[in-house]
């Protein structure tokens, strides 16, 4: 499967964007799916989506709809990456609109509230069991911006089946976007799902005035905690180590733009909560990401401090500087990760 | 071993400082020694190491000397922090002035050159088998500024006794310095030696403008190789992943002050090596380094394609896009470890 594969791309968001523009130059035929109409009309007529990606071109193998039917249509890929709360019901509306022919990767970074299901349990639990095999998870150090821009990048497609992993990877590997494959889907949608519970933390460091020292440290106990919390669920501490886990980690914790290193931040100067979120229209997915992650973490019996710190501060009204202080007054130990 | 322990830090540079004024805030009597008389004069005279850690007051507690034999005299234990270079001559000239009562712990992040010896192995060549289980090494993401100025900090002491380990963990661990046992004492000291590469190839990747996305890979993809590496010297998986490791590469590669990030930044933007090292006075360590990890891994027979890159731009003359164009088309493959 390489050129001239038929790909529908949901939605017209800044990832789905960058996706459809590394997929037409590859040479695929893209449908971006679009939720409202102008939107589209837009997209085609300007051959540019101003609004979540600006500055890139889009190449005329692009073709945005705002009919999901005609997206989907004679596609043999469907790429679906709306906010992750809008998961589930893309995926019902998708399920009478495709045959089990078609591979289905998304791109969720987070858990069913409620459920805390992965993103690949709420797609395989409304598309039926005759997809099982077919549904993979794309994740890793990804900022939108670069990919559309063709700045290198990688990244990685999980898949329990393997042939389809590898179908994947051969779909979006191109020059300047290096695809691995790993098997472990548990691991690679754990990671997405919890990284902005770190990227909280980071920020909140930062906002108390601490350094790359402090940074670097919550970091690396963070990814222990995520460790536990992965193997308890049946996945792979390899992944916390690779792409998904550390590699986005990274690109969150460090970059400047990241929505949930601003919050931390504000919350790390002493503002409240509800007066952060108030100050932006924008989504901050590490609010919700640690609700889900302490859920999971008390239902799988895994202990994790720092996330149950970020949980304290956020909903708990703990002030930063108290929660710091007794995670750096902990028991000492030694350096175990399990 | 809490208060008014004895304790002989060599020597006065940034971080022995640090050091120095950590130990005293936590009540040991510390002999601080300079290389030059005047150094430590002015030490004394001024509470202040106005050259290497400007602004941080020293403790009444730390007394400053050039005098080798006094400043180890009584004391329980000795912190050798020279430059890595500097190790073997130190530890050379301690050998005659310490017994084997005596606990010493390094902080050299580097192998020596032609013989590729780990720090606590160039110690205990020159101090004997008596000292067996007395030499540990401390590492992790520790900018001395920061120690210095209080500010919180996580660091791991590594020793093949964990009596000694743990003598050592009460003795730095405070408030503000979180100090964490590790066995693992080839595994802390590669990655300290070997860390400055992927420092390097962080800045390189900046210079070339390259964004968050491919930073993250890179140091992601480092990881592993150097876990290979560790793996094959018989250290452990864990502390590649843990405060010596990705800890201390976090706090490397994300530093505004990294001269190996810097030097990696320039070489990016296509200046020559030897243009870059004289334009500035400070030792840029990450290029010993590259050489002495090249030569392990062929040594050890372990493929550690980034390492190898960051060699070719820095000793053969490859342009940097070329370098990095050539790990980007690399075989796809799987994201495996080892």
């Amino acid at each position: 499967m390489t050129s001239a594969t038929r790909v529908a791309v949901l939605n017209a968001g800044g990832w789905g964007t960058a996706l459809a523009v590394l997929l037409a130059r590859q040479g695929c035929n893209v449908q971006l799916w679009a939720r409202r109409a102008e939107h589209a009309d837009q997209i085609n007529r300007q051959r540019l989506n101003a609004e979540y990606l600006p500055g890139v071109t889009l190449p005329d193998a692009v073709c945005a709809t705002s009919d999901l039917g005609v997206a989907v249509g004679d596609s043999q890929v469907v790429v679906a990456v709306p906010i992750s709360m809008a998961l589930r019901d893309l995926t019902r509306r998708l399920a009478p609109l495709i045959a089990p022919t078609v591979l289905v990767v998304h791109g969720s970074k987070g858990l069913e509230p409620g459920t805390l299901l992965r993103g690949s349990q709420v797609v395989e639990s409304e598309l039926g069991p005759a997809f099982r095999g077919r549904v993979a998870v794309l994740s890793g150090p990804t900022h939108a911006e670069e990919v559309g821009r063709g700045i290198p990048t990688a990244a990685t497609v999980a898949c329990a089946d393997q042939n389809t992993a590898q179908a994947l990877q051969g779909l979006f590997n191109a020059r300047s976007f290096r695809v691995y494959t790993n098997a472990d889907v548990v691991g690679v949608e754990l990671c997405g799902a919890i990284k902005n519970v770190i990227a909280i933390a980071a920020g909140i460091s930062d906002g108390l005035g601490y350094g790359d020292n402090a940074k670097a440290a919550i970091t690396t106990r963070f990814l222990a905690e995520l460790g536990r919390l992965v193997v308890a669920q049946g996945g792979q501490l390899s992944t916390v180590v690779g792409l998904a886990g550390i590699g986005d980690i990274l690109a969150t914790t460090t970059s400047q733009h990241s929505r949930n290193r601003w919050c931390g931040e504000q919350l790390g100067r002493g503002l409240a909560l509800e007066d952060v979120l108030a100050s932006t229209k924008m989504v901050v997915e590490g609010v919700p990401a640690t609700r889900t992650a302490m859920a999971l973490a008390e239902r799988a019996g895994v202990e994790m401090p720092i996330t149950r710190k970020v949980h304290s501060i956020l909903f708990e009204g703990q002030p930063p500087l108290a929660a710091l202080a007794e995670l750096m007054g902990r028991q000492t130990t030694g350096e175990g990760w399990l």
